[in-house]
């Protein structure tokens, strides 16, 4: 039911978009006014954060939420927290000293568009408020249970860290013209992106009713499946699609000689191992039953994407 | 008592280095081995938060934790989720983007030491760091109180992000070459230096016994004193100090025509300006009679230090 208006009988398309809608009001919620001061450091913010993006990380927590029952306003709260972190390593990663990229969800990125500074301070000032989100909810009506929203902190914190995401982008920059083996390639991403991917399922699982050990379990295995499907169809799309479709600079990663499961793989192969993937997610999904329906949906929407 | 071996009764310096060994301690505990996993990036978190600093925000926490009668271990805990935060906002002031310092604690700055994108990603694990510590900590013997320990989260959060730390960053970059008025400087250092200085003394203060509502105004009447204190006297060492005794480039506000406080008033009324604050200060103490001696002797020690 947590999709709102579009409840776990709407298509999936409709329980989308009525997902995406709800994060991009709570995004904006959350987000400090545009004039507010310092004002051009919030404009930023808001720039980089609203009107863009498949909210794939929100999406998977609140199709996670379904498995125990979390309500919408814990929802929106935990996937506009991790959608946070996202945006952030997005607007560093795009910074000179990194990616140096001009394009990012079909617009100038944050420092084309405003400074190299004020881009810094977005990405610093997004992380801190995604804990200051997640620690300020009351867990609306339901009552807060601060132990729980405190393991939440703690998941997204490490999730994003030198452990996490930032680790995995180190591990990158020092890969670039490297051969690195499959299992290699695999640590990068499993923290690069798969680590704020797992958080995302686990965040909105853990949001609502507490699971037993056997769910945790199969959660965390689908969680780290689906962070790696991610990122293979991630690399199919990279020298597959076109900039126009993708809305930021395709065929960077083999211009820049950077190590994708293409290059590792081939195309074919990395299909391949796509496919087995997602059949691996949708095993340890099958202890859900139909709860876990919206999970595999989207499970399937991230296999099938075309940008 | 929290000082350790150097309690209550120990002479103030014993007290301060009883402290910073301690910090010390935990931060290096806090912090990832040096040879994990990437192992550059760990080795680069290390440099820059071991090993040097006066250690101001720490001491400030510890001090106020007298007031409140809270434990070694939960004290070394805030102290350094603070710390941490700080030196994360100093790897980025660094950057060449921003203050492009080639100098800090003596040492090479980060960028210098190892690299850009490194220092980048040494900032942003820091701060995930200092949340990801804080929501870990169990409260130690004493049972911990995750509502408690959930406040402490979104008030440095808080003190960290667009409406803080970052936020005052922002103003500041938009104040090069500005004539600003003495409230406009007041509001630009109350959240640049101010916020988190002012989280040091209430994150030390809230880790221990409960305070009722008038003790909390007064520490945040100190808090606020103290951390524009603590910026003045940083203004007037900017232009008497030299760049060996401050372990940073010294002068540096003057020659990039940033507004001081010495700017603004010239050297004497500045000078007058830190004795007010810090009377003002002493005063707020007075509720905590003789549990606030310590943060009397460390706000003496921030008024009259050299460096």
């Amino acid at each position: 039911m947590n999709g709102g208006e579009a409840g776990a009988a709407a298509p999936f398309p409709d329980w989308m978009r009525a997902v995406q809608t709800q994060v991009e009001a709570a995004l904006s919620a959350a987000l400090p006014p545009a004039e507010a001061i310092p004002a051009r450091l919030h404009q930023a913010m808001r720039y980089v954060t609203l009107g863009g993006g498949k909210r794939v990380r929100p999406l998977l927590a609140f199709a996670a939420g379904e498995l125990s029952g979390a309500t919408p306003e814990r929802l929106q709260t935990v996937a506009s927290a991790v959608e946070m972190i996202h945006v952030y390593s997005l607007v560093h990663d795009d910074l000179p000293c990194m990616d140096d990229d001009t394009l990012r969800r079909g617009r100038p990125t944050c420092h084309v568009e405003y400074d190299e500074p004020t881009a810094l301070l977005v990405g610093d000032s997004l992380q801190s408020l995604a804990f200051d989100l997640l620690a300020c909810d009351t867990g609306g009506d339901t009552g807060g249970d601060a132990a729980q929203q405190l393991e939440l902190v703690r998941l997204l914190a490490h999730a994003s860290g030198s452990c996490g995401m930032a680790g995995g982008q180190a591990i990158d920059l020092g890969s670039v013209g490297q051969a690195l083996t499959q299992p290699e390639l695999e640590l990068m991403h499993a923290l690069k992106t798969g680590a704020l991917i797992r958080a995302a399922v686990l965040l909105g699982a853990l949001s609502g009713a507490p699971l037993d050990a056997a769910q945790r379990d199969a959660l965390d295995r689908f969680a780290k499946r689906v962070g790696l499907l991610f990122q293979v169809v991630d690399d199919i799309l990279d020298c597959t699609a076109s900039t126009a479709t993708l809305g930021k600079t395709a065929g960077k990663d083999a211009a820049s000689d950077k190590p994708t499961y293409v290059s590792l793989l081939g195309l074919e192969r990395a299909r391949e191992f796509a496919a087995d993937l997602r059949a691996q997610a949708l095993a340890a999904l099958a202890v859900f039953g139909a709860r876990g329906q919206r999970l595999i949906e989207l499970t399937d929407f991230i296999t099938h994407r075309k940008f």
